[in-house]
């Protein structure tokens, strides 16, 4: 890029730089300077998000700077950590002011709402990309890693899945249109806030990006375990069974950002969870010794002809 | 990418996965798990390199590789920081199997001269682009940035500046030739035991990246100074004069990564880094308070018609 674009490109984000205990210096060094609290592991992440391929060309700058923020918070919700601070490189095939100026509003209105500094970047010629590195902190020790699952582990799964899968169908067919399934596609929810209250109460902990069968796989293969699902207690919205009603198109659906954990608590716990954080919890099987992925419907085993469920064993 | 695709990748870099202290659950969750060590700040920085855009179409993995993790941690080297862990996100447009083992191979290879371990990264498809975040960590305080220069101040720089701009254009010419300046180009040095050791000597510093020009008026803008800058002074490798012999060609040519310092230390004092760091060091000028940049030739002032001059004032 010209030496004048990068000015402009600059200068948006110049604008939203914000204060932070743990920011000893923000961007515009060759590094910035963090402050990690002692008693504290850092978390860290990265996820890239490209044009055409996580979200389609010519996608509005709200879209694009909420999916790629929320998609590396999640990361961070899923091991239980408190965002720190994020580093933004981004690569643009050319200077778009009223892109650019929307992109970093919206970038800053995610910044506010989970407390994240962005403390560094990079921007550079060529398709459009974005990757986001996220750092989170967690006391040390307290990281819910995936690997932690026991049998007899309760599984169970944050808000509702298939609306973002869903939502992504309607909004590829008319990128104009709003409504609930679509704004769970284009303005996903990172659960930071859950995540860090599941610290003390999960055994395991994963996002479900992928697809809840997929990650829960993931899950399975790092516990070195297996599951039991209950296809009827999946949690469903509304919106979704008016929409397609069919709960095997929800397990295979991604961009949920939702978190899928397993736990050994009491109900009580988890209900207590459920109103302190606002957000749905549900109890949709339970892990078992043998590493495999179990689907029930009603209680009555099926074969799923997803690909995540094929790549299991 | 297909799951095939990915898991032959990240097989190729599970294998070059490398134990740390300071990495407490490395790649394979949703974050990595870091340990900084007491006393310490991290120093954190991100940095893009696309194809036709920082390395030639088709260009060998070995270079897309030394180049990329060069980058990152010369923007370390150049805070002073001990490179700690990196993040490494890859945009590929398809799964070479012979090119990921190359580029692997030769990744590992870095990572064990710089001692610096692969904490994550990320997979996706699309035109060729590599993002890597790097963390490094200094005592508290003790980070070096650009904006402590003082006016009176001697300019130094490492090694020899313009050859990778001259062996750019070489390579540009014959993709296979190698020869000192190619080699400067495809595979530079990040000045990372040295930046370590100008700690409690510089007062200010920066890579030199974008060319000497450009990168010391960053300083002295952060510093709210300016410089005097003798031309004949610019260190240049006989392999550059022998190709080109035109200084001012090497003030204006970027990806040396050379670092520029400032500093109000002895000659005693620089002597003994250059001794004990194996480095060249060379004095090129002084910080002076005017904000402008001064370009003597033996003595007489010159105009340079360099963008990064134009740009200063």
């Amino acid at each position: 890029m010209s030496q004048d674009e990068f000015t402009i490109i600059e200068r948006y984000f110049a604008s939203i730089a914000q204060d932070s205990d743990n920011v000893v210096m923000g961007p515009g060094d060759d590094c910035a300077v963090l402050h990690v609290p002692s008693g504290h592991e850092l978390c860290v992440t990265t996820d890239t998000l490209n044009e055409s391929v996580h979200f389609p060309e010519n996608c509005p700058a709200a879209v694009v700077a909420q999916r790629t923020l929320a998609a590396n918070l999640s990361d961070l919700a899923a091991m239980g950590a408190t965002p720190h601070s994020f580093l933004l490189a981004m690569t643009l095939p050319h200077a778009d002011e009223d892109w650019l100026c929307e992109f970093s509003k919206v970038l800053a209105e995610g910044m506010r709402q989970y407390d994240v500094p962005l403390v560094g970047g990079n921007l550079s010629r060529g398709a459009m990309s974005l990757t986001i590195t996220a750092n989170g902190i967690v006391p040390v020790g307290g990281a819910i890693t995936r690997s932690g699952a026991q049998p007899g582990d309760g599984i169970y799964v944050s808000g509702y899945i298939g609306d973002a899968g869903a939502g992504l169908e309607r909004y590829q067919r008319d990128p104009s249109a709003r409504d609930y399934l679509i704004e769970r596609y284009i303005n996903p929810t990172p659960r930071v806030e859950l995540g860090q209250m599941l610290r003390d109460v999960a055994t395991a902990m994963i996002d479900v990006s992928d697809g809840l069968v997929a990650d829960l796989t993931h899950l399975c293969e790092s516990s070195k375990a297996g599951a039991e699902l209950e296809l009827r207690d999946v949690p469903l919205s509304e919106e979704f069974v008016e929409a397609l009603d069919d709960v095997k198109v929800a397990l295979s659906s991604g961009d949920d950002y939702e978190l899928c954990f397993t736990s050994s608590a009491d109900d009580g716990t988890i209900e207590r969870i459920k109103q302190e954080s606002g957000v749905n919890l549900t109890r949709i099987g339970r892990i078992i010794e043998n590493p495999k992925l179990d689907v029930f419907d009603n209680g009555k085993l099926i074969v799923l002809d997803q690909e995540g469920y094929l790549h299991f064993e």
